[in-house]
């Protein structure tokens, strides 16, 4: 069985760093590069393109609000006509500096708010599968299971990855448990390694009622903020290789 | 003969408007449309590249350093690694946009500073002209004659137009004369028509002492700020008429 | 009987220029002054105050998000503690340039998405008073009539002026009728005049229903954007100086 | 002998966190805090002068440039009008943060470029300290001992801090050795204690030559970059203990 795993990468600004690019470049196959709106800028871009080049792992565009001070963590409301081109103006921003690198973008993954929103509000999720369907068909739409944005970008066409979280639980209508909620966050590699195992046994998200959510699941979704997080994502890591899982680059996980 | 105009075009920013794209679009062959860095933003190119499809215009990528507030005409000096960097950026920002209306972009100017210093600055125009050919080699870079920027472009293996200004004097030494000194600029359409007319028929440079420094000449660069440089910029497309000159946009001047 | 007149201004940015201050300097009384987070810069605070200072408007400090795309109309989430630090911030920035030039700052009055969600959120409105208070207890906080803001104004102990709008008709609870309903909008002078006499006879809103809510009334705000706007503020305040009503900066209205 | 050291704090953007403050704020007797421009922002100000409050470090404006990617080391050309308003508005907005605290700024250090052009430029340093004159003249300047700046301030009427750098060594005409060349920069901390207490002794820069240019020394700058200039701080500060001197808040050290 392949699996992959992703995380967010490239949200370095200016001489702000942030986040642990180089530890988890060494435990994922698939890194989302931040566009220069929430976070990233163009060379922090291409030396995180060049960076994932070397260990292998594929990249994805993070398109975001344009929110620095908020990290694109705030959410926003932007006209259809507008976040329709913030997103192609950011896919494209990647594209331009990876194609100078001989290096080409493989998935779209939206970040913080914009991806929150799109997961809930079907229009918006339309809009985003929309641009990224313009701007090339055949990106790969990584997109929480069972949410909006996922149903969005089949609908438009696209190939969708559907990812889960190893850390957080599910509610009994496929989404997240709130952060304010109890038993909301798994903080221990082990938890988090048999949470996935489930899910990928039950072939869907395991709620925390215990019901089975059918979907197909391709990628898991690690952090790096923090050395808990990083021992969280490669615990993870291991345990899926011990299980036999194959984890490779996003465009090798069969849809 | 064929002959290009150009403009700057698309460098309103959210609320704010600057410029008169609509009447300028009525007058040039070629749009240079600001990236989003030192004017424009996602949505304004969008709009920018629609309305420059319906007059036919050819468009261009007009990057510049991220300095809103400074509209980019204040000098930076950035790493070699980084100026690519911003280039490319900006280059696949605009193509994205474009490319998401069956659009391409067919030609690069940078703007402001960043022209100004690449056509004196040796270094810095062979790593603009660098990004662009990395990007994509077929693309039209669009620099004053002579320049070292125009130089560059060439020696990068790039297709390169020469552009000569209408309103402003050349020196000597084919740089053109500053601002601070009598006779810089030309505020009369006539008198630019005139001193136009006079380089294309010379097949150079005409400098204030008369002398002629060849050079090919493939678009005149006009603008639309204030309705004395919009009557100019109109006054000098029907006189150029007049002679019988062919207004192309930019990819059909015979280089 | 004295009353203000109140416009929004100093919105320009950089190279783009905004509003008609010039103008409305010629109208109002006092003038809303952006604080460089949704529009301004240090030298348009500046030259905006200077100007002021020549007509004799009182100057308010006019905080916005710090939005500047927006233009500070997309509402935001801030928690208190930053909602506090950013109008701190913007009131000491404009009372630092207005310094310089020897003048003070006599109201406060929020700017945009800020205003609007102050004027429902109680929350909100406290912190902004809260943080008004803890700059300067005697600064005037300029809030719409019958609004949180307005109530929490009172309650931070701070000197409160009410202020309606000429050209927007009111809901039974006072709140402004949506833009999108019929009725709306005042768009000619005569009527935004009638209906602000009509106020002020009543002491109080009236409401499209004939219904008064009484507030006390300091201020009427005006626009600019646009000559119908700037031709509807003008008529109001010929018409307001023919009821014999005088024309004063905020500080002189009694309260 | 009473000396200050002092170290530039409160640098971190919204989720991006630079510096050591906290360990800083146990060395210094001075916080010079960025004012959103270069770094910093509202609620990061406020959180960095309630820290420094704590500690009982006196507190100055940071005014630098608007650059935050490039962190306001980019050198800038703004013309007077604009630099003075560009500091004048620092200035206020801190103040603004502050007062709200209970607390007052007492000195201004100018950051990066901005400090750097300022103390070799004569001009930009007159403009920088007839701001800060104009605000408050009776805030500290603080400023590079023998530079133009600290010039400027005296010539302005204001009170002037002079200031060494621990770890650079000086050239002949005063100036430190610029970074690329060999002993520019001194790496340990026992040989910075030993820079600072032989100018201490001669009263003066001591230059690479051994020459002795006499001025008064009322504070020294530290780094908190990284493990090695922290203990380089550190190591500063038990030396010029072990030497007797009382290390103060910058207004306790007699001028």
């Amino acid at each position: 069985m392949k699996l992959n795993l992703n995380a967010d990468l490239g949200e370095s600004y200016g001489p702000y760093t942030i986040g642990n690019d180089a530890a988890l470049l060494e435990i994922v196959g698939s890194a989302n590069i931040a566009c220069g709106f929430h976070g990233g800028d163009p060379l922090v871009m291409a030396r995180t393109i060049a960076r994932a080049r070397e260990t292998g792992a594929s990249i994805g565009a993070h398109p975001g609000y344009a929110d620095l001070q908020g990290f694109g963590r705030r959410p926003m409301q932007l006209p259809p006509e507008e976040l329709r081109a913030v997103v192609l103006y950011q896919l494209g921003a990647i594209a331009g500096v990876a194609a100078a690198q001989g290096h080409g973008i493989s998935h779209v993954k939206p970040h913080g708010a914009m991806n929150n929103q799109a997961c809930v509000d079907r229009d918006m999720a339309e809009v985003i599968a929309g641009a990224v369907a313009e701007f090339d068909r055949e990106l790969i739409l990584l997109a929480p299971a069972l949410s909006e944005l996922a149903r969005a970008g089949a609908a438009a066409g696209l190939p969708v990855a559907h990812e889960i979280f190893a850390d957080r639980s599910y509610q009994a209508d496929g989404t997240l448990t709130p952060r304010s909620q109890p038993g909301a966050v798994l903080h221990d590699a082990e938890a988090a390694a048999l949470h996935v195992g489930r899910m990928l046994d039950a072939g869907g998200l395991v709620t925390t009622q215990g019901a089975v959510l059918k979907t197909p699941i391709h990628s898991v979704c690690v952090h790096g903020d923090g050395s808990a997080a990083l021992a969280l994502a490669s615990g993870l890591r291991d345990s899926l290789r011990d299980r036999g899982i194959d984890l490779v680059p996003l465009p090798q996980v069969p849809r």
